[in-house]
């Protein structure tokens, strides 16, 4: 099984990266996510750096907006470990059952017509090269 | 080659939906993903019956929202045709290049984290379950 | 871009193998995706080997059957080359324009429920466990 | 978790939704699907009216066929609930282990002749265009 | 749920393969894929007999590099069962926790990349066509 | 079509991953891909140290591995523009045909045996937990 990095086995380098997980998201709280990674530091500051800017940092896009792409993709991809964890993170952000429901039908009609375009061999349309 | 439906070749059938696709989105063009799926009018009626009503009537999530939703999953499938379509859609809800270029980078960053989910296999948290 | 092997160039352990698919299929024409995959010979003849036993021996399942799940897969993988290869002979095996427009329903459909019931985290009932 | 929703809980929307797929399906029983699913109750409405008429109407499919498509797609995204619900369907309309091991191992050659074809990078045959 | 055909219920010719893999294997032990697909007999011989000379002959390829290809597909796919398998065949031959850290790393960045390159419809530089 | 930015367009930031790109790779072309996601400045840095360090410095895997593993995947996903760029690379690094041949040889083969141990819903045996 996944072994799970706890506080103490963590190395300066891993703990400099919860320390920052704890301090930015305002938890004591470290998601399993970032203890399995954690395995390989590199990885860990790597993948931390980028959610935290790409995710958390204001931008042109709306927070809610944001973790709505992500579950998009995640569901796509069948990835339970992100839906669950996204899912939170955007019912946080102010995601009501109604918005889920509406995300995840407009992810079941991508996925099939995305299916209908490639099975019907579509060519793109002039106007849209 | 992929035949498409000429407006002239439409079945009475074809060209109710046809009819209703220019009179709802206010313009004379046919998109070639309809006149290709026009060869199986049933696809034709239910597809464009849940786009019209999933994409196109206010609810919940914002029209643009919708949008880069469609194209998340888009561009995770590879479906070239869609995120032509639907880039130019959201460009026209107000999409700028900042947020198509964020868009892109949230999709990259879920599929990438997903495999890491996956590839180290983490198990849920308790409080995420 | 991919060489294409042609009879000139063909060893004798690829010349085996195109003689036996013009044999099987009592015709002169050897497809690009043999030709390309050539380049490997034990490629070449695994591939050619499961393909004729699986896709051309009688069996179970209908030939046109076998060609109309291949398509599904093809479809949802997004491969040009097979989709076009495969409906083509679905064509000659008797599938019709209205089983086309079924098949490719059947897809789509599969592909968007497949999300919703990964997007809902659906538990698989006791009875079908 | 994910919310099933009971016959409790059901609004005469959902209740709707649930009579007719009682009545459609001879049966008392309700798959979770359906209960997960009707937390959104327009979801669950397209989503049945689909089913109940691609899957489930006389057509120019056989219905065992339509099932087997069903599961190619299911198997090649990974979905297990759909699997295992569709597997159950499959049988009762028909399908042994045999047809099931064939249709498996198509499946199987689909997803790796897919590979082959873009990972050689396959230019299509000008027949096949 | 999926049986798992045992010693005592394999037939002759599922017994010749399970001795076959105990002797090229030198062990007793045969992992449930094995059991599982000895349901149908076909597909046992074949993927067994595939398996053993793509992964298991001396040739171009050292064997750990094949079972890291084999891993990045099956973490891309998300198939559970076939990273727990062949992650430990991985150990076995030598991957170290840094070599699969780096593994896992390049999985990742491959599958965000792609993104980026199907998102931004990045035409193919002419030299590499 | 997409912008790909010429060095004449490139702002002072984008001009500096140029730079490096030119220094690292000791050449003078700057492949498309960067030339489009510089559209997005944060995407081109993050996109290039990220391939900078994880595909460019020596670590626990071989140069060729990497680029081998990084093929996997974009096979998988059907990238051709990273399946040619890659390919390129990697040649240059010494693949060989016969090696590219075994590489695609596994990719299909664990994209078939991924649906094989789906398909069956194998469940991992206790060793492999």
């Amino acid at each position: 099984m996944t072994p799970l990095i706890s506080d103490e086995q963590a190395s300066d380098r891993v703990k400099a990266v919860f320390d920052d997980i704890r301090k930015t998201r305002n938890t004591d709280y470290i998601n399993n996510l970032w203890r399995a990674i954690a395995v390989h530091p590199p990885t860990l500051e790597r993948t931390w750096e980028r959610v935290k800017t790409i995710m958390g940092q204001p931008s042109a896009l709306d927070p809610l907006v944001k973790e709505m792409i992500y579950i998009a993709v995640s569901v796509t991809n069948n990835c339970e470990y992100c839906l669950a964890t996204h899912s939170a993170a955007a019912v946080t952000k102010g995601m009501t059952p109604e918005m889920m429901g509406e995300l995840l039908a407009i992810v079941g009609l991508a996925n099939e017509t995305n299916r209908l375009a490639i099975g019907y061999r579509v060519p793109i349309d002039e106007r849209f090269q």
